[in-house]
């Protein structure tokens, strides 16, 4: 292994943004013994990617993955394209005996991923990451520490939910909204990190799907690109088409440790920007998480005093206390969400170099336990025996 | 009708104590056109029923709630015995042409419910009603009405959650704990208030149930009262016995508004003492309520512009302008929970008064509604359809 | 001493009725030893003064308070009237050997002040209290015993806000905007409450006043009372009046033990219903507390370990844990604003049975001690330098 | 003016890295007419300065200052090193015709900070900056905004606290608590900010310190660098020296658009990490700031129907709506303290590009109006009277 990770970028939207900050500021927080380097970023049009490599430094840049991934300079391909996309390329890219960083979901299918977990086992070079930001918000990988520490004792509760509101009706027919694209809606877009947090934080497996409600609330959505001969017409000629992924899913599940787990994605839920929130009733006591308040952890200790017991809220900002906040700022100065991403790449970069990450890395083995389950949600939705209050006389 | 009315309250215990409270208060705060006057006490000793009446100011005490209810001085007969007894203290008072005020909820089964609900529909001279207060919470009552005017428009989403942590391990096993006299546990106790405020905030019905799971996570439990033999015994020797009701219960259901509803009760969630929290998402709003916060409600005006918008935290004491505050202190002054029950009872006596109530009252018809909806959840808990995980490969 | 204790009340407004109900609950929440009888009640008419008594149910009703305090019946006279007629009134109950109770601040000067507190002080048979109602809010009682504790060790910083915003331009021009009637504007309605607080929490005396600001902003308001002949007239024409008392109030203080203390008060703080707040920060630790949230002290440990430590939400709920909270509701039950005039009164017959109070109660003496600080303040910002406390006799 | 921007930065503690951060952040980030280039850093030892210099990516590294503000490759001086060595070395690189960049506060002593203004004053070539970094946290200025556009009407109230927790009896004494290096304790390192920000907002001036109390609560302090003799002694016996700065300064204020201010800074307030905080509160309107949730801006309207009226909880991150939210993430994706840097160094790039920057930028004139202030505060509690802003020059 090289003492530098020439990395090859694919997509440069949101998440290609996220990841190119991550490269840069990772070695300049932290002390790695691998550094990541924009090396190669792959895109779909000359005109926008020429630029994004030159402000985010990459060396090269080029309309062909399949070229990228072979390319005998680069050392891990970063996947995030949409998720359709993901298994092809991830496979490419084993093959040719890279690391592959790859967005989550895993894949757009069950299916797919599975053949990616089965390509991860098969290779004996290939060291594979998925990116679940989110662990690494250090109050989240705070809230880990202290529920291995049996802090919380047998927990009786999880109860997590994703929370955002940018899909209404107004908003209009992306890739997002259409299952050949994204193979899911919410659920796959928000449930997939809420339940890798499930795992992650109680070290618990998922045993049961007991009950799932998906729907698509809103089935009919203007298209987001226009056919040129309608762009003139008014709104309400706008040419329209079918969303086919859920809007919103709901589901309760049971965890291996006897835990009883609710759970809640919704991209029409007013008033939630980008909240997802993660809480924990256990028998010596409770943690509560907020990404909205992402700095803080509230903890409640069960076995103390009555009198001065209460929530704690706890800033998570305090070097050699808290996971990743020596990496930063003085105690009290707050980060953000890109650092969750620069937090995650810098532990991929330790794990390369032989080191341990601060906490455990999600690779497609442990990815794939969670598209199961988000499988099983689906399958729960489908077949639900629900009980309709018309047989209750 | 007299222009005051004789209440006999059954049962002497937390909830009658808030009931005679209510006696003393609606009449100095409401201008009430039916004066309740603290007619009869019924309770199982003399002992503690003495003092409580003169403390009270009852007129009467009585050991013998079956002479009571025949009473011909008596008005109203408020029944705060355990959910047991219900229907048949109800069943009596109605055929003595009582009106009858019940706690909730309505019965420990839905049989019994069923019979009080029959019993209520036959008479002719008794008014019944259900010890609903959370509908009463000002903001609670508040969120109805911006419901009502169109505020939220489509209700996308419905969260409710009530959450206590008193029965943990070390409970002893008093009848709240036993089927027989309570019928359920946290789902009776919590899920019957939520199942009420949904329906009541959205007047919307539940259509169906969709998922659920119920459980009895401490089963045994050392006995409340022990046998006298053993009172001298070690606390590991003390004498148990078996919980049979559910500890914590949480399901997924539909409601004829098209809105999907989640909820959770229990009563081992550490960090929660008597939290009840509901929040509703619509497409052009929501709202926001938590018991911890009972004084404000918050809302989110989805039609605003994203500059300015954001929760608003909106302190319910404005007389005028939020429900019940106008019969309390001024502006900034809050109440606490007692005032739920007595802002219930002074609506009850406007009712017999011939006025309507502030917002409306739940009788026998409507309560047997929220048991049909506790009942079809257990149902669906006890049939379920889930999916294990083992299932996808 | 009889073991009822006869009041006569003077006053029949917002105090007058708040004082009522602290008559009719403290009875019955609380078991004690000499029982409060709402006897009789003066006020200024007899329409609305003889509903009141009805509602209330006092035995008499006079509207000449000369008579009334000397009536042999009456044990307690209790003081609601505008501050200005704090002192004759007073004097002449004292002088008839009545207890007294009376509402803050003391008085609307220092000289008639000081004239009650030494009637007072020379009195055999006179117990005076003053309704000094926050100290008993349990949160607030709470923070005093960490205090003594010595949970916070030396106190650095003690801040305290009174903030309410009803006193803008368009609030008519009603005896509290006035001098002679009310002695004093923001600072002697709410400043009143937050020095005591301060002296009650802290057990310390203020020591100086280090700078102070007192202004009234609007001078010029729209008289209460316009005159008959211009009440035809549009609002432009109304009749007007001068203010002469502060809108808001600020200074800075030193304490005996050494803390330093900001107090702000203000009747035009826009967002502000009626909302007092109080933080000390110490050596060992630190304690917040606002109104808006009255039933939750905060607490931060400074002596934890970092990793776990933040500010704890303690619910002050507890039975026999935190103060008061036997009296009242299970755990997690909020009580409200009056409550805090219930157990001031509770506390009131305890001391007149020869029971201890739950804390310490506030007298003429202590209150005047009170309005020393007051007119020291006022002294402060007119020569805009500090004032030594005990330049104030 | 070339397109690129060659800095020298002096320091490279905290506020050099921070500095840094800024310098490679901002033009992946904005569209900058000018870019900022990491040229060279100075500091004290080569030991930490070469691997520095190498991580951030400087050209250069060098320990002597006076060099480098000469150096012709050079366009601006970035000082970041203690108070009292501002001064000389701003005005050789004004002398240079050298832009600069400059920490707060201006300098340690007044008598510095006018000779710094007048040199910028003179120059023509030279451009001042000063790091006055908060004002750039997007609800700060979005908060300027909202009093800009008269949304609060006449602001009768502001409340500045800026308050932290690390200055306790156990911190060791380093230059910030010595006058010769530092020039102010908590009112230069706190209270300077404060200043900023209450200018930057209300567009207000000073215009008197109505009173003030500035206290060294720890007076004695342990030598941060022990003499090599004593290092081996134990804690008791270690070598001490007088701390002779503010651990807390407290004031009062009138400004001149007739709004009342408090401030309170603290390096000793347990429970405050890093906060500080900042209301107002007008005729028309309030707004709150926390930077301990430093993405909100609560929002109270005046104006609006008290039915549904309400303190708003404003996420900034809104693209288009909220200053510098545009450069980030999606809505709802926080940013940290970091950022407000990089904002601040963007839009100093943008002024030097003859740009508009988002918000007005603090030069040397500016900040030495509010170190006018820093010193009137002094001067004020040290005559412990009043003093009017227009005897400081």
């Amino acid at each position: 292994m090289p003492d530098v990770c020439n990395i090859a970028l694919i997509g440069q939207k949101f998440m290609g943004r996220v990841h190119c900050n991550a490269y840069w500021q990772a070695p300049k927080f932290f002390n790695l013994a691998v550094k990541p380097v924009a090396h190669t970023v792959v895109g779909k049009d000359l005109i926008s990617l020429a630029p994004f490599a030159d402000r985010w430094g990459f060396r090269k840049y080029n309309l062909n993955w399949k070229d990228v991934v072979k390319d005998p300079e680069v050392h891990l391909v970063d996947i995030s394209s949409p998720s359709y996309m993901h298994a092809e390329q991830a496979l490419a890219a084993i093959a040719a005996g890279k690391h592959v960083a790859c967005e989550r979901p895993l894949s757009s299918n069950l299916k797919d991923a599975r053949s990616m977990r089965n390509a991860a086992a098969r290779s004996s070079r290939s060291k594979t990451f998925v990116w679940f930001n989110y662990r690494r918000t250090p109050a989240i990988a705070f809230a880990r520490q202290l529920v291995k520490e049996g802090r919380l004792g047998r927990i009786y509760h999880l109860r997590a939910q994703f929370l955002q509101s940018w899909g209404g009706p107004s908003a209009p027919l992306t890739w997002r909204f259409q299952k050949k694209y994204a193979g899911y809606g919410a659920h796959g877009d928000l449930n997939s990190h809420m339940i890798d947090l499930a795992r992650f934080v109680t070290g618990q497996e998922f045993t049961e799907i007991t009950g799932a409600l998906a729907e698509t609330v809103v089935v009919e959505r203007v298209l987001a690109e226009q056919p040129k001969a309608v762009t003139a017409r008014s709104a309400a000629n706008k040419a329209k088409g079918k969303s086919d992924v859920d809007d919103a899913t709901m589901f309760l599940a049971r965890m291996s440790g006897g835990t009883f787990a609710t759970f809640e994605a919704s991209r029409i839920a007013a008033g939630h920007h980008n909240n997802n929130m993660l809480e924990l009733n256990g028998e010596h006591g409770a943690v509560r998480f907020s990404f909205e308040d992402m700095g803080y952890l509230w903890y409640y200790d069960n076995r103390e005093d009555r009198r001065t017991a209460g929530w704690r809220r706890i800033q998570c900002t305090s070097a050699g206390n808290h996971p990743y906040a020596g990496a930063w700022w003085p105690d009290g100065h707050p980060i953000g969400y890109e650092h969750t991403f620069v937090n995650l790449l810098a532990d991929m970069m330790a794990f390369l170099g032989g080191q341990d990450p601060t906490v455990p890395l999600s690779d497609f083995h442990d990815a794939y336990e969670s598209q199961r389950v988000l499988e099983a949600v689906l399958l729960a939705a489908k077949h639900r025996a629900a009980v309709k209050m018309a047989e209750i006389k």
